[in-house]
């Protein structure tokens, strides 16, 4: 019985260390536990495409690029390790809005069995994205990380209702990354 | 035309009050109501299976525990009374998370014509939270219970996307049940 | 490839205005653009089955209503324009709730492309519903209008789970609304 994760949260969470620590961790107990980064995946799916770089990607139609999307959830619901760690985003910022990371046809592909988002306080992640120079990480109003925040909670319980599969909310506070990544194990680990 | 009212609420707003005065509301008008509690069925769904108590219920597999809950919603669905109130959850509380009480499959079984939730401020719920000893109503700070508030109102627009069904948000304040229980009959009777 | 833009808002946004300042302006730039207005092609749709006033519409079984607003979806959908701009709701208040103005199944005919939410500051529309004295546009405290805001974002992003279309929450701020206008252009024109 394969566990599928699906972990979420906005920029400035910490969601890439707490996942790389619970892998660790649960790798340490003896568990086969697989990372499956989802856009990183789909690139590599891309390539058998002959697709070489992520502005190629970017200029597929929309119906490729749903393609691509759908092998990529079909590729990781194939994974048999004993725990899949579903790197992925709920919410994609563009300009004025947002792509669904996970629309309801790839939550019904990747069958998850756990949903986990990773929040932190509108101060902390602020004070993250401050600290962080690369371009991904525009710095925003602390309303607007609110208002992200806000939707993220609508969005996995949403996804939650669409799968029949429990959701989680893990704070991610500033020192106490420990935590969190305790918290998520025993989730995964507990029956 | 049976009318399939879905009411939940978060622990503490005074679902179980109001559910019965709604019940004794409509019946003393000579309505045909039946209250259908979807946990009560379930177990009473197991006891045929040959499950004698909550805890066998418990270790059942989940696609066992998936098989009893949809039994139980086609049960709900084949009641042919005038009103049948379902007294049921949208989220189930455990450890750091949440079971969707209500997920897809089950509205979609169940089909229900309205779906109300009961609210109250987080104050009064925990207020009431304190008066209560039993072991299922643990303490929470006014920070969580305001964010399962959020969940559960988004919770109910969600199934209201998903069943076509118009919902409606009761405020249960203290000392007032009498107009939680006004409101939601007029809801049932109405047009 | 038609462009179906579904927009929304809650009453006192400034919906109304901003769809047809865009439209204007996209039609000034040559683009193919219609206005569908929901509820008006719901009444035409409903006129061709003799049904005359509103009075009548409203009296319709929920079976002969939900028939018609799938009439309209699909009318909407086959519309070929170069963009379609779709002036609906996401929540119609009723007393104490609210209809699901594009339920899943509606929102899976229509076929958006787009999804966008107009929304402005509770004190603004506040203001805009003291000024309007047009009976549908009943004057709400601040605290209500936060919670239809608040399940307004939740129902935008729910609707992209299942439509796996973009969504864009557009401020629509007093004095400002060329600004809404250009943002919802640029979104519609950008790839």
């Amino acid at each position: 019985m394969t566990k599928r994760v699906i972990i979420v949260g906005i920029p400035g969470v910490g969601k890439s260390t707490v996942i790389a620590d619970v892998h660790d961790q649960l790798s340490e107990r003896g568990i086969d536990t697989k990372m499956a980064e989802f856009g990183k995946i789909m690139f590599d799916q891309a390539k058998l495409m002959s697709i070489n770089n992520r502005d190629q990607l970017r200029k597929l139609s929309i119906e490729q690029q749903k393609t691509l999307q759908e092998m990529t959830a079909n590729m990781i619901n194939s994974f048999g390790n004993d725990v899949v760690l579903i790197d992925t985003h709920l919410l994609i910022s563009t300009d004025n809005g947002f792509y669904p990371g996970m629309p309801i046809k790839l939550l019904n592909i990747i069958n998850p069995t756990h949903l986990i988002l990773i929040t932190a306080t509108a101060q902390e992640i602020q004070s993250r994205r401050e600290n962080d120079n690369s371009r991904q990480r525009d710095l925003f109003s602390i309303d607007r990380i609110e208002r992200d925040l806000r939707l993220s909670e609508s969005m996995i319980s949403t996804s939650s209702i669409i799968t029949g599969c429990p959701f989680y909310i893990i704070q991610n506070s500033t020192n106490q990354i420990q935590g969190a990544t305790n918290a998520i194990c025993k989730i995964i680990l507990g029956k």
